[in-house]
């Protein structure tokens, strides 16, 4: 409900500028199609537009929404799209890049800058096997703007692999920290740099991992502050969240 | 590790500027007091200086990690200090402030300002019951220098409380959402706004909550992006990090 | 047990208008067929007829029990029933109806109204992904009497989508609210409206949602009353339920 | 927010019957006081006025808000008050009524009526120790204006207590049941009666019980259809559900 | 409900030797008390009196409850009784015998035979903390006639004081076996004997044995067969089936 | 170890009737595999000889071991034997039986007697569903020599069909009772019956079933005594168990 | 059972040196006390003597328990003894030493060396709350004869007071790591020594911690080859279990 | 990072001896590929090569990474690799060893001697389903140069076969317990022998065993002092961890 313009839409309609049906549909901000109603309101909201979840949606539900959003905003990014249903989709509209590491699809105006913001974030990733989520994370800030950094297997069992990378984690504007198994890497870096950090359990690993649950519980219990968590597994969530960071220490500028 | 300044240290040591001896010492910047090693190096890594954790530790300890920290820093946080405790502390240490719903010590050296940034961080939360924790978080940024307004029992049973406050939310740097019971603000407020929001999950429930394992849980599977959640009742790392956020939005200005 | 008539049934004994035998054989209303004992007595009872829950149980078992519930009873409902199935029990009995989204075969005798009660009752969904539970509350609903309304995809992430048709919903005798992640939907919807909700947790997530249990921990702790839970998915239960609502409803009239 | 009257208050604008300012207004129907925003519009809203959940207030808090809520509606109902906060609650507020095993003050004005509807609703318990669980969510649905027929101790170890009380039960406009231990009675109540249940896990048990988890599972995981759950030990929000039905009822005729 | 002798009461219906009333009144065996529905019927349908579990409920209640059993039964137990409650009981009911370590009070009318089936069953145990556990499931047994022997200290970490003692366990009619911690004992056992054993776990441990959890899954899962399980600390429930066990072996001869 | 005959043993062993090494071998009584150690010392310390759990064997394992089994004892059972397995198995080794619904396989010797035992057992179950674990029950208690009268979907949501066999199932020697969703039927038949009851939760139902774990924690926490209960899906368990019953009450006449 | 004698055993009972009973006795050495059995022989089979568990035991019966191993043995410990219990049994017996931080109790014969292996082994602990753990752990290692290095308070928020402390910890013998929290100290030093480690999770902590659950799956999921993991608090497994490494690598020599 | 060759890096800078870049990459020494970053020091920091975790990773990925680690070692080994995986690998990297039930591929330089230790470890593994995990950590200890003894399906069910093979269990260095379902195998051997056990639950099991999470909980609260445990199935840490061991007493002679 675009509430934060209350003011302005009482006031038109008070001054016979909108009609009254015309006041409704404006608190109705979105594109009906049955099976999904697409929020074309929301990047005035929150800062940036729907983002499409793929899983449990058919390709052709998902053109559908992407072709809606085309017509609304200049980035379309869609998540967790599986490589057949990736052809079927990149059949039917043009331009769209395909990340199969991070399962997304992505389409941007031709007309619209890559990246948006000064400076970088960066996604640091403790094992190879998290690598789809940490790509996830990656591609999702990229989507929205920001220039990412990329630091790959860089987890506590050898942590001078860390270190060695340090000085650049530390430049960043936010960092999005990617660890399965114990997720020990997340405190680690916490105690040794000062921007804010999203930690991402994934569920890698095996036995009493219990699918994520146990870096999922190291991270929430982390020892170090300035660290703060989503689900296991959410590349996308972490992504859009340091992005979202980042777009606002711009706005500052 | 002041690994940041690895080359600098070691160009030092190369011209003879400190001895191997210095150098080693560099490197293990704490204060040991036996039963504690106090981090007096975390301010230049992480941006604020190590905050006291007064669960667990005797009034005695207490006071000799407030006093060592005064030393290093102009603003000592402790937390989770029950009113027995706080008041043998504020015995021994002149100028202590106690907050008795945060269940917080703080102090400011007399010639530090307020606050340190521009514009505010905003703590929202849910029922009367999640009082404590929202104190907590807005005690805490308020200490590391961070304007906070405080917009409390605006839960999603009375919806219309929150629209009432949201204009101010939605200027806010960064916000804190604290919620107990099923924690439906966090996905509500999360697609409302567009500045990063740190969840906190209460303990307040009873029966299948969990001690805060129904509000946790939600918090992160919201469907709203932009929200990143931090453990059960731990408004301190809630506000330390919207604080965190805040001062680097400002450094960038 | 036809304990409600156990007065008139001793009665007929003593005045030797049944044999014992006939009377011990009312106390055992059932079909047996080996692998089943179809419950005949079930409507008179508990207000509608038994329903054939299909998992694990194969097309033939399905075709017998359905078969001798249409000598019983004008509506019979088979949940859970995939479409390999569904093809070999339409091939058996003629007239079914199937519901691919629902899952569901229906069958009304010929002379049956398709509706039994005034008004409706609705099924409010939060996302696309949950549409398989939705319709099989929707279905189960119209399958007993009950005219159903509609209203997907209406999550709390765009909670204007919402408003847009709150006042349909809240003209309904008795709501179903379906969502999946952390179903926030129920207490905001739980917040708003003045009928009773069922509300319907499902098992559309990932990583710390553990199949449904965020979703069904969140609705059994929401902050709003006028809302009661069934189990994750069982889109089924809470279509029986409102309609047993509304049946009563109509009952009183 | 008053969302069903949108329509209207937008057309009063219109017409200049009331300012941009009184209409805002109107969105924010609540009542400010500091530690609580007391909700004036719910009952309009939802049906039943707001009710005071006593765990984690003050006497004073809890004071000044069932005096806020005497001015606005005619029922006011605190649940969770024990014996001490009760006492001084009743000093400050003449003829409220404290119901011991509940644990509920009640408060009705001296010219409302005890009973608003026809019929009664009935509560079932399992076992003696039920017996708090029981009295709240009967008490509760009194002070909505439901008459209550209780039957206690009758769990299905013994079931033939139960058969003893059945054609009561299936009189019953809506039943609530309540359970510990392995919760079993719902399932046996839901096979013999054909009003709509809510079942009430409680905390009785030891060892896997797991304070109530275990009757819980087993109401969510009924095989009679007819029973939706509440949260365990929510005497409250049963009674308050089952009112919910009767008032709706009610309204029908 | 005397399912039991359904043919006899309506044969006795038929002959006019008894009126429906009674016939009714024969399907409600129970007093009823209020708080309490006692089961006065209940040892003709399972071949034991119905015990008093104290936890929860008063001494008062207690009282009335086994006055009531006293009347009907000569062997009345009442479990879960701490010490305060017991002299209370005591001193209202003569003759009562309080066993300290098992927390019950039994009653045996003065004609009653002691032990009422030759041979005897045994009750083993891991640790000296289990005792109060295997205490309540020898007097138990003992309360309905089964001589019991006892093994106690027997754990597995010293597992020669186990074979010590097998020949005596090896003869017992039916075995309880009491563990903690992880509960190994129990698939020892099972290892060696042949009669059934039930197994207690018993919440003595700390750390991830969350209160008897760990045994508890210890023991569904053993490798041995001839081993069922009985809720964590319910030393009642296993030593009354064993008597149970042992009743219906003495009645085959 | 043949323990119980560690006296003769070593008074054997000092007459000089046996070599040290004899005695030694007399402790190691087994078949040694290499992949297995078949124990063929366990019918004489158990009862029954050793069952073969084909989950994880290859056919080949299982043939080496079942015939091995075969040379010391007269009924050899194999449980968790998939179909394509059993066909493998049967080409190796003539006349065995196999049961698809309980995935058995069994051997009796030509001359051993079906049925060992006077009286019956008998294996009571909730639903279709609940079939395959039900048998496996039967199935291995009529292995080991006792006679089992089957009473197949008698759940409590129609508990008529359980009245009417009660009679029968009262005068069994014990009582198997399978039961999945909330596994209610194991209380009811508790509170009704007087032999031991062994409770098996199985897996079926979905959502907060966990996996049996609903029905388990039922069983577990029963209100009525005389129950014990077996890990979930373990048909094989219970039906040892109340064999074992069987057979020492048969060993008293 | 002193299985590892047994040949000496039988060869003994056939040259007539001991008689069957005797042999008979050899095979349970234990002192029978009623409710504790103590187990005289474990030192022999297991390398060290029995030590006293004093939770949920008397002071009374640790007294005995003491006495009787100080005739066997020249060291004897007792853990988890609050300070009252301590002082009833340091009354009783002489020359005991009470450590407040830990909970032990301990006492070594006048004649007995205090170390009894060079060479040392340390004990790492994370923070300051988590001492009473590492000093059970520290306690027990030297009770068994291991010089203990200490290196308290340097968790990974400040990992640099680690490093300062490397060098001693990498000469250590075995390594025991305590850390509550997110047990991130384990897989950080685990990544950095070549001694074996044991890591013992603590109950330290809040929220989604859940009593060291989230410590304890950090450990055990632990990305760093080399170590293993006690039960949660487990300071005394952790202190013996090194011993146990260090002792037998001493005996190598 | 070499910490424990800090002083002498510092020194080598101070006197010139290498350049401030060099220092540099002393601190980083690992190999970058990209998707993984090898660690060529973990031998030297740890006492054994890095091991390669084969789950989740490519067969080309792994085949990049063994032959960077063939340049650097003598012994490489990798884990959780499949059948087909396996054959892929071998076809690019000759001499490599695959063992079918551990899934590992293991190479050994021609000139590299078999064994490095003398003695022995062992592993104890309960049944014939756990081979794989006793397999795998056998076949680790073996790559690390440990001589292994191997005692399979000698579970507490027929604990005679353990006691058969107790001389030479004792005999070992180091004993590795592989066990499922309960687990209790480890306890049992825990109170048998005086070398450290490393226990290893497995995930072999069904129903309440929760995938290994029984015979976990059973390990981590055994009565036996002398065990740690490690992760579900975790075999290779296991073998690697008693292979330290093994390594560390070797090393003292």
């Amino acid at each position: 409900m675009q509430t934060d313009s209350m003011d302005v839409l009482l006031q038109k309609v008070k001054e016979g500028k909108i009609t009254i049906e015309e006041a409704k549909t404006k608190l109705s901000l979105f594109e009906d199609m049955g099976f999904a109603k697409v929020d074309s309101n929301r990047e005035s909201r929150t800062g940036f537009p729907e983002v499409v979840y793929g899983e449990g949606k058919s390709a052709g539900q998902i053109i559908e929404i992407m072709k809606a959003l085309q017509l609304k905003t200049n980035r379309v990014l869609a998540t967790r799209i599986n490589e057949s249903k990736a052809g079927l989709i990149m059949e039917s509209i043009p331009d769209l890049i395909y990340n199969e590491e991070a399962r997304t699809l992505y389409w941007r105006h031709e007309e619209e800058t890559e990246f948006l913001f000064d400076g970088y974030v960066c996604v640091v990733c403790a094992g190879t096997s998290d690598l789809a989520v940490a790509e996830e994370a990656a591609v999702t800030a990229e989507a929205f703007g920001s220039p990412v950094k990329r630091f790959y297997d860089v987890g506590v069992a050898g942590i001078h692999r860390l270190f060695y990378f340090l000085e650049d984690i530390k430049k960043a504007k936010a960092t999005v920290v990617v660890a399965g198994m114990e997720g020990a890497l997340a405190s680690v870096v916490g105690g040794l740099i000062n921007n804010p950090i999203v930690a991402v359990p994934t569920s890698v690993g095996y036995g009493a991992n219990f699918q994520g649950m146990a870096a999922l519980l190291s991270m929430l219990n982390s020892c170090s502050p300035g660290i703060s968590t989503v689900n296991i597994d959410n590349g996308f969530g972490a992504g859009y969240y340091v992005s979202l960071i980042h777009k606002n220490q711009s706005n500052q500028e």
